[in-house]
């Protein structure tokens, strides 16, 4: 008998479609439906589902769910509401995703390093000036978050010349990249940083973490890229550290509420750059086959892959 | 004796006395002066010059003159007007340069592959919209001259994953990067590439090489980046391609007149990045030092540095 899976989500039609094809192609011995379509009787019999931002009352209906597999890397939403539950939640570890974001990572630190933004205002003026070169070995980028992307970002930063400092929860060591760790040590790191790229996962801990303290203690006319979460930057503070010119430009991929409303101040700052969280679009394709290969392993040997640890939040 | 070595050049007084200031440092043994601080003797005398875009009058008054050596990499404006002259053009080969100029070509290329003028058009309009992402292995970008330049920055391309073909006068072999070569072989080429970046020297060959025609031949909705040589663009043509979407957009560093008049079409242009010739500053540390390196092997053992090809123009 083919196993019953259903894809637990709030996405478009469309993005659904998507989904639920490009999957059932990588597991012909499954049967990939939507929520809707299950009977009472499936609801309690479902071990596992795959999941994109699901809503949590329909999840909280499976009664003997094992574990979940998210076809996105960031979970927060289900861990705020479904982690008193006793089943596993998987998140996607994509290589893909790392060489994507990574890629990001260096455009906008690029973008950031030869002014782009500076040239862009110039020309809106007619204005001919050069601005000082600063060589890359010169420019000091911290990555916050040290996970299997953030590694990746700070290695591609190093490999393109830059001088690249890392902070994390707990103490890393990677190559060439002068780790820091803990609460303790991110004072002194942020003294001494010409841009912060934030990568960090959104957990009780992050949430609110870059606010007007955060920002008093960087370096004067330092940039901040967020491409991890939104609420992880108190906007109002972000605002005013733009302001009083304490933080010189802010490229910003990701907000509390998405899509951001058109009335935010955010959208018409002269300083800030904004993205609508394109950093590292999942792509189905290899997500699906990554879901796939670990629900296909699940059913031969009964292994669950490692899963989020809902101590950490992540 | 020291030798008499005059700097030639038509700088502003501040970069005049950087510049010399900084190569009399390296070239203790020389006494470097303005070309006005020489007597009608000392022309009689001199063998060597440094120049930087030099008046051509002066450097034709030194009538013992055996060779010149160049700050900068370009050359065509001695070449216009002192190549019937018997002394020998030494042009600055800096690998710092190339290491600057590889940096901006990658910059400015992720600056079109992840949609960066389209997003800031976006913000402007408060729209929130995704665009499809292209993986960088399927954005082909080809790069027009394969000299020192040239090559770093195509290896560059490949090694941050975009799919990378060559163009130059000669065929050149470089690893991983699709070498084409001659007049014959541009077509195919222009055909089939989404990012053209120009490094070409200025010659008569490139000498409004992107003409109407050259556009006709690209791909429709390819980019443009020019960091070569501002005359190698007919100006006319390129607006043309621009509007008609032959054209999607056009990264312009260089200009056949700089700075670019304030009055210029080009400032305005939606479709248009302009910078004011900042690719690539040449550094007065690292070329001093290359430039003080050469005179001071010559007045040891009278061995000149490869020098210009007058035939070829570079």
């Amino acid at each position: 008998m083919r196993s019953l899976i259903p894809f637990i989500h709030q996405l478009s039609r469309q993005e659904t479609c998507d989904w639920i094809d490009t999957i059932q192609t990588q597991l012909p011995g499954c049967d990939i439906r939507e929520f809707s379509q299950l009977s009472e009787v499936d609801k309690g019999q479902i071990e596992i589902a795959i999941v994109a931002n699901p809503d949590p009352a329909e999840v909280a209906q499976l009664s003997r769910l094992k574990w979940v597999h998210s076809v996105w890397a960031g979970v927060e939403g289900m861990m705020a509401n479904l982690s008193h539950l006793p089943f596993e939640i998987v998140r996607l570890t994509d290589p893909q995703l790392a060489q994507t974001m990574s890629e990001a990572v260096l455009a906008w630190v690029l973008y950031l390093h030869r002014d782009m933004p500076q040239y862009r205002q110039q020309q809106s003026f007619s204005e001919w000036r050069q601005l000082a070169y600063t060589d890359a070995a010169d420019r000091h980028i911290a990555v916050l978050g040290l996970g299997a992307l953030g590694e990746k970002c700070a290695v591609r930063l190093v490999d393109n010349g830059f001088r690249v400092s890392g902070w994390s929860r707990s103490a890393k060591h990677i190559e060439s990249v002068a780790c820091y760790a803990g609460e303790q040590q991110l004072p002194e790191l942020l003294a001494e940083v010409d841009i912060i790229v934030n990568l960090l996962p959104l957990t009780p801990d992050t949430q609110g973490l870059m606010d007007r303290a955060f920002f008093q203690q960087v370096k004067s006319g330092a940039a901040l890229i967020n491409f991890g979460r939104g609420a992880t930057v108190v906007e109002s503070d972000l605002l005013e550290a733009l302001g009083q010119g304490q933080l010189s430009h802010a490229v910003l991929d990701v907000f509390t509420q998405e899509p951001l409303q058109p009335q935010s101040p955010l959208w018409g700052h002269p300083n800030i750059t904004l993205l609508p969280h394109i950093s590292a679009p999942t792509s189905v394709t290899t997500a699906s086959r990554i879901v796939a290969d670990n629900i296909s392993r699940y059913l031969a040997e009964g292994s669950i892959p490692q899963s989020v640890d809902k101590a950490r939040g992540y």
